[in-house]
């Protein structure tokens, strides 16, 4: 019985599976319902709008719920799940504006719930102005009170922390980030960590702290209740108008404990290929899942805006009868800091020796134009292969050049086990404006293999 | 015996050669023979020489004779070498200066002598002011006339013409281009030749005239033997100053039509993946040989600046004793035309039926960042899978956004025969600066998926 199909969940996963499924079934009955107030958008904009890039925070709503009442898929707001009961078919909804609770019964389930934040154990957490960044309201909320501050602490030193650093900028505010591991973006190698840090620091002389090895141990606050100092283990006191959480999300998947479904890593969702779950007739998509890492052939939790969307597409075709298999991710990330392109796919040089591997690696610092070519970009990247395999492990990039032009070409050779000598020689189209003649991917390869072969 | 290496040529393969040999061993004996007083220069940066992108073409060298010699290379300039003997291992080389000639034996041999330009069969080529574009001189020929020209003729619609388009606008000039075959660049399918033809006419209204079916069949001069006015079959008659051959270049290699070594497709030398000859002891390299094109496994021709360097420093691992394969290539070709990038990769749609595929193609316009995001560039590419195998045939990208960062991703997924059900859903980095949610050439093969399924 595929008559009825109930999607849990508005990000990016529950209206992409919702409104691909529409396409490929037209009569088939879909409803959704989501906790949030407004669904399908784009929580990856969010610092854009707090930085004032983009305008109105409407730009980032992919689709409205009128938008797909007119597909005939029916949306309910404000709606929580309160449970999910396998043997009966049926969720528990919370009507959140009345309180009443209601039971919905289902054919198929798609649970979309995404990632929620981590409140850090730390003093005091309740105050205001202390934010978290993941809802349209949050940012709304932030872009309210950053009108009337001037200093702010950002908690964490993720690509989040990163992209609000930029956003912080923009509103002429001094930023102190303040992260507990000895650097930030701890996905990286410490040497590109380190390049980072300083690019941060030298774009924005005096406006930027970055603060590492510091564990916060309390907020203060003033009589009104709002934060106004950030107290950390090492006796540091940060005065500041607002304070914004960048300490991580875990899976939104605390209502499930008790439905029998299969949990992997942090108690995200275990899904096959199929985006199905360890009960058939039950998909799951999106920040809620876990995944299947490419490079180290294990699952882990990667929660990224590009997978939830593949995901969904994925999962609608499914339910629709069809056959589509997602075969994994390698934790491809990037960001920009203005003009300065952040990049890692695959993993770092210190996680393959910690995964058995036996990496060697190259680094170059490049220009992204032939070398006589005016207004060159300078690209930096580290390609890791592994000594036994000569698979490529991964690939960081940075710098203000075109870095995704090289990444993109990693990925691809990452998937399909391509060697290094092969790699090497690989036919990327050349011409003055767009590269030197060997590209500085293909150079990274051939550096790896003379250290390999010597 | 590897006691004394000979390279014929001085572009970019046999410079390449040469100096990646010096550094994988230090004791060989290694000597060098070009025609040309020049040696090691990027002839691709010739166009923006002319366009004045590039204001010295002494930034064009990479390497000087005198930069050789300190390595212990010996440089001949302005010596042509007549024939190869194969039998007793020696050269005839002429000294241009002198006219003497003089026999050079070698142990290894390392054919790199490029590729020369076609002149068409028109009356009066002999005109003055009618030049090729191969050599350093002949851009500084070309500028030097330029400087008291107004108006340009170029002939045929081929990637050099496109570039010598831009280094002409920007010399103030009015030019013609005239192609015989009904399109240019007719290596794109036609929907795509004709957006190019568009944005060029666009950009620089009422300057630029581009003419496809048309045969020149005359040149007039004036009593100073100047070229004046090109004459087409059609009977048009079109004043000017100066004109271009954009008439293709063909291998340079009849000094060895006797000496026994193989040849391959349009008299090129066929080589195979260690870039040795039909001779054990000799080797070429770059735009004289032949090419395996890993689209459609079988030979053929495409000379590349980028391919000659990578084919030069695979016969040098070679001839040292290493073990270096060159695989192939994509007949992966770029460049910019001002802002406006211009890239194809593998085979166009038509030349897959030619080939025997059944090619299914999807067509993608899309911004490169996230629909929100203020100042996206657009892409257009085309992507080319096989019905029957699922493998990516080739893809062709314009536009004045990030075209080559979706290129690129393409290029290893032909080489790893990724079939497009997997290559849809890979894991490219996403943020909102660097690309839409869905890549776009993901989207286009999400759409090629669709088609193939119905």
């Amino acid at each position: 019985m595929r008559n009825k199909v109930v999607i849990i969940g508005g990000g990016a996963a529950g209206p992409k599976t919702a409104a691909k499924l529409r396409r490929e079934n037209p009569n088939i009955k879909i409803e959704l319902y989501t906790q949030e107030e407004i669904i399908s958008y784009s929580a990856c904009g969010l610092p854009y709008f707090i930085g004032n890039v983009i305008k109105d925070v409407n730009n980032l709503i992919v689709r409205t719920p009128e938008d797909f009442r007119k597909q005939n898929i029916e949306i309910y707001t404000k709606s929580r799940c309160l449970n999910v009961n396998t043997e009966k078919q049926t969720l528990l909804i919370e009507d959140l504006s009345s309180g009443n609770k209601y039971e919905v019964g289902y054919d198929i389930l798609v649970l979309a719930t995404g990632a929620i934040p981590v409140i850090p154990d730390i003093k005091n957490t309740e105050l205001k102005n202390i934010f978290t960044l993941r809802t349209v309201q949050d940012s709304i909320n932030i872009k309210n009170k950053i009108k009337e501050s001037s200093r702010a602490v950002l908690l964490g030193g993720g690509y989040i922390s990163v992209e609000m650093l930029e956003a912080l900028v923009n509103n002429n505010m001094k930023v102190t980030l303040i992260e507990k591991n000895p650097y930030i973006l701890k996905m990286f190698d410490e040497d590109f960590s380190q390049m980072i840090t300083d690019y941060i620091i030298n774009r924005n002389p005096g406006q930027i702290t970055i603060m590492t090895n510091e564990n916060v141990t309390e907020f203060k606050g003033n009589d009104k209740g709002e934060v106004t100092q950030v107290i950390t283990e090492s006796g540091k006191v940060i005065d500041t108008d607002i304070v914004i959480l960048g300490t991580g999300v875990r899976p939104n998947t605390d209502f499930l404990k008790d439905s029998g479904i299969e949990f992997g890593i942090n108690n995200s969702i275990h899904v096959s290929q199929t985006m199905q779950t360890s009960k058939f007739n039950i998909y799951a998509a999106g920040d809620c899942t876990d995944n299947f890492n490419l490079v180290t052939n294990r699952y882990f939790w990667s929660p990224m805006g590009s997978t939830a969307n593949k995901e969904g597409r994925c999962a609608a075709i499914n339910i629709a009868g069809g056959h589509c298999y997602f075969d994994g991710v390698m934790n491809s990330t990037t960001t920009k800091f203005f003009n300065y392109t952040i990049s890692m796919i695959g993993i770092s040089y210190k996680d393959a020796i910690k995964y058995g591997f036996q990496p060697e690696y190259a680094t170059v610092t490049k220009r992204d134009k032939a070398g006589y070519m005016p207004n060159p970009g300078m690209v930096t990247l580290k390609l890791i292969a592994d000594r036994n395999t000569h698979f490529i492990l991964g690939i960081q990039g940075i710098g203000e050049g075109n870095v995704n032009q090289r990444i993109n070409a990693v990925i691809p050779a990452i998937l399909g086990k391509t060697k290094l000598k092969t790699f090497m020689n690989l036919d990327l189209p050349y011409s003055p404006e767009h590269s030197p003649a060997i590209d500085p991917v293909l150079n990274a390869a051939q550096i790896i293999c003379n250290k390999i072969n010597n």
